[in-house]
């Protein structure tokens, strides 16, 4: 593991409303109050789902209809030539308490609601840089 | 997403023991060290699992009455009507690894241990208010 | 529930590479950072897993040999007779979406790419030690 560390920052409470899409929101989130860095979890419930396997240098989509708990999306935000971008890790639950899960995609909309915190890191310098082997965008850090 | 900012409070680890109820714990713990609103993770083992799927206007509920590893159990304390309330959301997992889930309903039951970690948000103003149309006290936030 | 509190510190963002060992690389960068205590959550891909479920004193493992997505991994590192250990529980998702989860044990095996959040608390105090009933090290907490 390479790391760097850095000052705690503000604390965010958000909340997501139906038909919103989970990624566009927190993104657009993070760009209003310029973050650049920080963790997120968020709970809440979904109407449907859009959740990528990663598999030969590409994420393969898993979709669900019905309506979802959201049991955990836990993700980050870090900064990718300037702009800050979400990355995110979702299980959901049905009615039966059956669990799925995977990277969070576009297209994961809130039903009811959705509660993010998020912890923000204003001074760490994270970003992200292409990858030539995995061909992804991922934490350049060097030290 | 409409959201709001504060400080970082302290940060509190606390062990929950055998018999005691999740949702209990975490609300008197909240309690008794005055904390309005804050962020916590949860690891530990359940000797039973109630968990609930908002449908229609309510929780059914979903129970386990096996040993359970808690996987992952996220959530948040805000107020509602002056005192602290809990919002989680969790997942289980049995003896050959497979994964339940729902929203946190009181009767999770801790077998050998939980742990938390909370981190508080002292001034953010968060509070809890009826939401109309779904009838939940939803996190009420206008900015 | 019985707990400490106490002031939060750095934020850590660690970067794990393939064939990283999850436990292993966490603990290594908490002593190198010299953390005591903190609260972490880890999202990424495995190309392995290897689960705990516990029962009878022991954890019965859970093996997983195919390419997983970390779904969310979260866990805690106190202070073990002097040294930072890490405590971690975990859910993966297979390429249809289906999740497994369990306790984290050596053998979690990165594959492109981990991605963690560290937030520290220095002055917590916080320890494990040797519990009688259970045969584990669980958190000392007295007050």
């Amino acid at each position: 593991m390479k790391s760097v560390e850095g000052k705690i920052g503000r604390i965010v409470f958000g909340r997501l409303f139906e038909d919103e899409d989970l990624v566009e929101a927190v993104t657009q989130m993070a760009k209003e109050r310029q973050i650049k860095a920080g963790f997120f979890a968020l709970i809440g419930t979904l109407k449907k789902a859009e959740m990528g396997f990663f598999h030969k240098g590409q994420y393969e989509p898993i979709a669900m209809t019905e309506r979802l708990e959201i049991v955990s999306c836990i993700g980050n935000i870090s900064v990718k030539e300037r702009d800050p971008v979400v990355h995110a890790h979702i299980t959901v639950s049905n009615r039966k308490g059956k669990v799925f899960g995977g990277h969070v995609l576009p297209g994961c909309i809130v039903a009811a609601t959705g509660e993010l915190v998020l912890i923000e890191a204003p001074d760490s310098g994270l970003q992200r840089k292409l990858d030539e082997k995995t061909q992804l965008y991922l934490w350049a850090i060097d030290e």
